[in-house]
C-alpha cells in the first residue's frame, strides 16, 4: 500500500500508536497542537535539532529505512552527549513522497522507536508532510518519486553545574577523543562503492559505524558529572572541522599529534588492503579520521593536572579514550609522524564547500 | 555571492550574529552542541514542530524569502496559540541548495528574525544542511538548483491550569472561530494564477493572509486564561479537516451552520467577481473556508452557559469571533443555507490524498 492510500490521518494514527509513552512527565503527547512536558526541577532544558536528507546524508540503495530511523535519533543524541546531558524527548518531522510505501514508513518508524527506547527517549510530537517530486532516477532498492527528509529535535535535561560547553578549553589543556576516528567515513566509502553487499566480519564493523553510529551518552555524562572536561564537542564533520570549532569558541589553538589519533584495527586493515589493490586516489586512515566525519565520538579537553585522575576513573568504561594533543595559544597544527609541526589546512565535511 | 562561496562556517556565523539575544533565561544560545534554557517555574514546557517545503507549501515565484522567513515562524506560533501558550524559543533547521545566493539567505533570516522578535521569541539554535539537486526547471524569480526546506521547532510555556487541548469538547458546547475563513486559500489561488503582480487594495489583503498569516496568540491566550474554551485547535488544513480532528480527539460530533461561517468582505468580492468572469470550476467562499486551509484561525468550543460571558469579555479584542455550530454526539454535519443537514463528506488539505 502506498502512503497516498493510507492518507495523512491514517499516518498520524499509526505514529500515535507507535510512540505511546507512559512517562509521567509527558502531560500531552502526540496528537494535539503542541506536546506538553513537565520540566524537571533544578535542571536546565537543552535542545538540539538535526536533519538527515536523502541524497545528502544517505542513499536508500545502501541504507535500510529501519537503520535510518535509528540513526536519525542517534545523531541528535550525540549532541546531547557532547553537553553531558540526559536525553528525554524527541519531536520528529518528516517529509515523504506520497509514492512511498506504508511498509517503508512502518520500518522507518520502528527504527526511530527502537533508537529512542534504547536511551529512554519519548517521541512526543512531530509533523508529516509530503515531499516534492524529483526527476532524478531512483537507484536500485530505492523508492521512486522524491526526496525523503527527516528532522528531529531532541530535548534533554542537565544540571547547570555539570554542563560542558565548547568554549571552556584553556591553553595547556590536553585534548582527548573517545573511541576511534575514521571508521564511519571508511564504512560510507565501502557502502557507496557497492561493496556493502559482500562485506562481512570486521569490514561489517566499519559499515555499521556509518549506518548506526552509537552516541557516546554514557561517556559524555561521565565526563560532565566528574567535572573533568573543560570543553566538549561531538565529531560530526571530522576531527579537522570540529577541533577548529572547539578552538574558535574557546579562543585558543591546538596541536594534534597524528601518531596518537586512535585508528581501529578494522580501519587499518581496510586502508592497507586498499593500498594493495589500487594505486591511485589513496585515502589513508588518518585522512578518514581528520576529514571524514560522522564518527560521533566526543572530542574533549582536560586540565593537565587532571589527566592522571581521568585515566584512573575511566577504567570501568567500555569505550577507550585517547590523548591526541594539547591546547595552544592559537592556530590549529598537526604534528606528523616525524615530529614536524604544520598548520592544518583542510577542513572536514562542509555542506557549502565549492 | 553564492552560499557555496561563503561556506558552512560563514553561514553559521551570520546566523549567530542575526539571532543574538539578551533573554536571561537563555543559558546557551546558537553555536554549541545544544542550546540550554532555564525553564520557568510553575510552567509546563510546550513544543511543536512544523515544516515548510518549496514546491509543497510555497513556490518562490510568488513568495519573497523575507515573507517566507516570517511565515515559517508564524505557522508554528499558531500551534502555541491553539494551546493558550506563551511562545519563547525557536530552533531553525534549514536545507538549502549551495547554488542559492547569500542575499537570499540574508533576507530569509531577516524575516525569521522579525517574525520572532514581534512575538518575543528567541532563536536559540538550529541546523543548516545542503539540499539535493532537482532537475525541475526553475520558475521565473526562483533560485536554481534544488529544494529549499525549513523546519522550525517552537518551544513555549503554559500554566497547566490554563492549557486547552483538542480533547475537551462536550456535547452541547457551542463552536466558535476567530477571524475569517477562506481568505488564505483564495489568496493562494490568486498568487498561483499569476494575478499577484497586479493585485492591490482589498485583494492584496487575501494575498497577505496567505503569505503572512498572523498567529492568533493574543486570542488563544485570552481564551485560555479566562477559562472559557473547553477545546481549541488552529485551522491549518481547512475547517472541514480541523473540526474533524477536534471531534475525534474529544469523542464527539459537530453540526456546522454554513450561513454562520465568517467570510470576509474581500473574499466575498473576490468570489463574486470570479463568478462574473468564469463559468467553470467555480469555487465558492464556503468552499475556500471549508477545504482551503492555512487560515491559522482558532477553532474552539465553549459551554453554552458561558457564551454570554464570552461575548461580553471579547468586546476589547481586535479580532472578532463567530459562533458557527454546536457539538453533537457523533458525525460531522453541515447545515446548509436552507436549514438542511447533511454529513460533511470532503476533507480539507491532505498531504497524502490520492
Amino acid at each position: 500500500m502506498k502512503l497516498s492510500q493510507l492518507g495523512e490521518f491514517g499516518l498520524i494514527e499509526n505514529a500515535k500508536d507507535t510512540f505511546k509513552s507512559l512517562n509521567k512527565n509527558i502531560v500531552v503527547g502526540i496528537g494535539d497542537d503542541c506536546a506538553a512536558i513537565k520540566p524537571r526541577k533544578g535542571f536546565l532544558l537543552i535542545a538540539t535539532t538535526d536533519a538527515l536528507i536523502e541524497g545528502i546524508h544517505f542513499k536508500f540503495y545502501y541504507t535500510k529505512p529501519y537503520q535510518l530511523g535509528i540513526k536519525s535519533i542517534y545523531v541528535n543524541l550525540s549532541d546531547i552527549a557532547a553537553m553531558g546531558g540526559i536525553p528525554r524527548y524527541a519531536l520528529l518531522s518528516i517529509a515523504v513522497p506520497p509514492s512511498f510505501s506504508v511498509k517503508f514508513m512502518d520500518e522507518f518508524l520502528k527504527g526511530v522507536k527502537e533508537g529512542a527506547q534504547k536511551y529512554k527517549v519519548s517521541v512526543i510530537g512531530g509533523n508529516i508532510s509530503s515531499s516534492p517530486p524529483t526527476l532524478l532516477p531512483p537507484q536500485v532498492g530505492e523508492e521512486k518519486g522524491g526526496v525523503f527528509f527527516i528532522n528531529i529535535t531532541l530535548l534533554g535535561e542537565i544540571e547547570k553545574k555539570y554542563m560542558v560547553l565548547r568554549r571552556g578549553a584553556k591553553i595547556g589543556d590536553k585534548i582527548f577523543v573517545t573511541g576511534w576516528l575514521g571508521d564511519s567515513a571508511a564504512g560510507m566509502k565501502m557502502l557507496k562503492s557497492g561493496q556493502w553487499s559482500v562485506v562481512s566480519g570486521q569490514r561489517r564493523k566499519l559499515v555499521n559505524r556509518h549506518l548506526v553510529p552509537i552516541p557516546r551518552l554514557a561517556e559524555g555524562r561521565f565526563l560532565a558529572v566528574k567535572g573533568l572536561a573543560t570543553s566538549m564537542i561531538d565529531i560530526s564533520d571530522g576531527l579537522a572541522s570540529d577541533i577548529r570549532r572547539l578552538c574558535e569558541e574557546s579562543g585558543v589553538g591546538a596541536n594534534i599529534s597524528i601518531k596518537n589519533i586512535p585508528i581501529s584495527k578494522e580501519l587499518k586493515d581496510f586502508t592497507s588492503s586498499q593500498l594493495k589493490t589500487h594505486n591511485s586516489k589513496l585515502i589513508t586512515s588518518i585522512d578518514f579520521a581528520l576529514y571524514g566525519g560522522e564518527d560521533y565520538e566526543i572530542l574533549f579537553t582536560v586540565r593537565p593536572e587532571n589527566v592522571a585522575k581521568l585515566m584512573g576513573l575511566w577504567k570501568g568504561m567500555k569505550i577507550p579514550i585517547t590523548m591526541i594533543g594539547e591546547i595552544t595559544k592559537k592556530g590549529i597544527n598537526i604534528i606528523n609522524k616525524n615530529g614536524k609541526t604544520a598548520p592544518l589546512q583542510r577542513e572536514g565535511y562542509n555542506h557549502f564547500s565549492l
